[in-house]
């Protein structure tokens, strides 16, 4: 065997030990009685623990310093190892063990925290966690030749930078100052029509999603839709698991999970199978994970083609009158509002641009943990031109920090944008998209998006993937174009 | 720490790679859609590798040969830990991954074989799995002090050897020649009543099934009910997963089976939890397992006491007229078959009394693979009289063998035997065991077992455990009195 060759075995060890953790991940949130959680915890340690074992193992270190790959994809395997390995033994055992102690504790106390709206209850830790994650950022810049917050950015999303994203943010508030009044104005000069009343049973909504997912192209030969607290994708590529919750008196909020997790469920089934359990045969980070689900729920699903395709079927499978202008104007509708994971598309980025903001004063040290809600609050102001009335309505409301995820936020509205960009060239590449969704046939989409973006797998980075993909690497102009499009004509 | 201190962990740390393996393979037979097969074994592979592995480390020997036991439990443990890794050990690597192999391969065709009824089919995989398994056997053997045969019994049940067994076994083939006619005799003099036809909703009996296993004490809290195509109990002590099928012609096989998984699955519950993840934490072995369920599905649940208070329950849950009467000749037949797994308790034995022989004869070298089909044949008639018209129902009808488990059988008959034996003593040890049965009330004769089988883990091997429990090492009265009490009076 080459050095290459024990490497690729080696690591395809390592995912399937990752692998395991995932599906039981999936169970813990699915289907685990609450009796299993103290266990649960103990296994997913240990199988962390053998994970990190496994990548850091002396053995790793000599056969990346002798392999040679035998061709350009092997390169790109290879170029991935050789990152991976060196992200996880560039910090110091001390350091991960006190910030992974850190980040449990403040995660326990933020759960109070936010229940009481009280900051100083949370602000130690989350000083500790701060303090603690910008001493591993520095170390891990320096290994990859990074700045820290790009060191941090980078294990959520290869191929972008703050430098890259902090551009384009400014200039989407730019769009917001005038869009989000303008079309803000022009909902309240054409109020909508209402969706009926309920009740949607949930057995019937379930069985809708199920048939509407399938039709969008997810194969459920290898993929299961359950239920859980907080609707998620997971599992493997051959064995995705996708959930959701129902509400009987609102279908939409289970429907658009729904469909949002297949965009995420048909990038993993369509990575490239010939790399299966290899770095370069995963998906290419978050942000790109985040562009697939909203290119499905945002662009696709909530196009008007495909929205004329599903009102009758809505109406069918309930029982009631649901019109397409109903739909729209349930599902197309903006809000000034505090809570991000309710916000709707054109205000979502403002949320997001503040948080980006904020951690990076935090870890460039620029910003005391102790300032953090009044800075919020302003910087909230200055997005959206309201404030949040308290903490568990502003800084409190995301667990990411608190459980030590600084860097993770840009990607949402990454994804946002590269998908109003991918969907505009798909559109130019297909030119009869639209009537192809207006059917109800999501097949031309997937096709250009397996080519174009999943069979690509992880070889490519944010940008990179964009470029081939668009003719440019990322900007936020087909996102205004699509919000202008959608809510100011 | 000391070195016994480093072991606990160790072990733990292997045992909590069990688990995660453990949930899987439940994960596997209850939702994996067909599509994560090939994924899921390379997951399974994986983790077998790395728990023997860590098994097998030079660490635990080093540690074994240093560790004190600090109490007599820890002596028990460090005696399981021992042995476990002399079993680990014991074997060459080519000599387990030939095995393995040449398991992996019987299986595949014996599952083509039975389907034909067509041994020759399958005696050259047959051969070579008989070959290595006696190799391995006896190297076993030599380690573990023990014949050949009882090194494979011990891997399924510690604490009782062939030469133990085989008079046992002896005396219930002379007890079953006059007992079986007799007992055919009354039935045909008594014909019974039948219970009315389905059909049986199946939600309506798992509703049944979940609300009876929990009134017979299984915690859901801490536990599943699902369906698979064969009923099994998997999962960790503190999340239990058991799984049943329901047939809508017949609700006596789900509910059977999901009494008989729940005595499983008590005993898991209550094994001693301050040594949970340690050996001496785990149940005592394949027989004692098999003693839990049986003595909750034949010795409590058809006792008359308990099908005295089902049949309103079931009455009442159909919303059909179910007697008492109609349960217990349903329930309560004796039926000399070709197939072990549809065999009444009278009859079982003589199919497990059959292949211990042949098993023993096999590892031996007395008896050639070729003629196995022959010895089967004339063997079963010898002892139920009546003669498998093909080998599909004669000695193709189990897995066990093709798949590498010789020396499992007589679990089935050591646990039903145990079980008789333990359910005289708890009535003896309970006056009004039977009164609570007849109120649906298990508590009893749970908290008994728990006291007197349970608690002890691993800690006793099958004949100290029944010692402890009963007075006495295990003999067939218990159940030939039980059996001549239900069938001959």
């Amino acid at each position: 065997m080459t050095a290459y060759q024990r490497l690729t075995d080696a690591f395809g060890r390592i995912a399937a030990v990752n692998e395991a953790a995932a599906m039981l991940g999936w169970d813990a949130a699915a289907m685990m009685p609450p009796g299993g959680a103290p266990a649960r915890g103990e296994q997913m340690a240990v199988l962390a623990g053998i994970s990190h074992e496994m990548l850091t193992a002396p053995a790793i270190a000599d056969d990346l310093a002798e392999a040679a790959a035998p061709n350009d994809a092997a390169a790109a395997n290879l170029a991935l190892m050789t990152e991976a390995h060196r992200r996880a033994t560039a910090l110091p055992r001390d350091l991960v063990e006190a910030r992974s102690r850190a980040c449990s504790a403040c995660e326990t106390i933020w759960r109070e925290a936010r229940k009481n709206s009280d900051f100083a209850m949370v602000r130690g830790a989350l000083t500790e966690v701060v303090n603690l994650t910008r001493q591993g950022a520095k170390i891990l810049g320096e290994t990859l030749k990074l700045s820290p917050y790009d060191a941090l950015m980078s294990e959520h999303q290869r191929g972008i930078g703050a430098a890259d994203v902090a551009p384009i943010f400014a200039a989407y508030e730019i769009f917001l100052q005038t869009a989000l009044p303008a079309a803000e104005e022009l909902q309240r000069q054409r109020p909508g029509e209402k969706l009926p009343p309920g009740p949607y049973p949930a057995a019937e909504q379930e069985a809708l999603c199920r048939r509407l997912s399938q039709d969008a192209g997810l194969d459920f030969a290898s993929a299961r839709l359950d239920r859980s607290a907080h609707p998620f994708c997971g599992g493997t590529p051959t064995d995705i698991r996708i959930t959701t919750r129902y509400d009987e008196d609102d279908f939409c909020s289970a429907l658009m999970g729904v469909l949002h997790e297949t965009g995420h469920a048909l990038y993993e089934q369509n990575l490239p199978r010939q790399f299966a359990r290899q770095p370069v045969g995963t998906a290419a980070g978050m942000g790109t994970h985040e562009s697939q689900s909203l290119i499905m729920e945002m662009q696709a699903v909530r196009s008007d083609a495909y929205l004329s395709y599903l009102a009758p079927i809505l109406s069918n499978a309930f029982g009631k009158g649901i019109t397409m202008a109903a739909l729209k104007s349930r599902l197309r509708h903006v809000e000034r509002s505090f809570i991000r994971v309710e916000a709707d598309e054109m205000t979502y980025p403002a949320h997001v641009i503040l948080r980006f903001r904020l951690e990076q004063a935090l870890i460039a040290g620029e910003l005391a943990v102790a300032d953090l809600p009044e800075a919020w609050n302003s910087g909230f102001n200055a997005l959206l031109g309201i404030t949040p009335p308290d903490d568990r309505r502003g800084c409190l409301q995301d667990i990411h920090w608190y459980d030590g995820a600084i860097g993770y936020f840009p990607s949402y509205t990454l994804g946002a944008m590269a998908a109003a960009q991918l969907m505009a060239a798909a559109r130019k590449a297909i030119p009869t998209l639209d009537d192809s969704l207006a059917q109800g046939d999501f097949s031309p989409l997937t096709a250009w998006l397996t080519d174009n973006v999943h069979r690509h797998g992880a070889r490519l980075g944010f940008n990179e993937l964009l470029s081939a993909a668009t003719g440019a690497p990322l900007n936020p102009n087909a996102f205004e174009a699509h919000l202008t499009a959608r809510y100011l004509s």
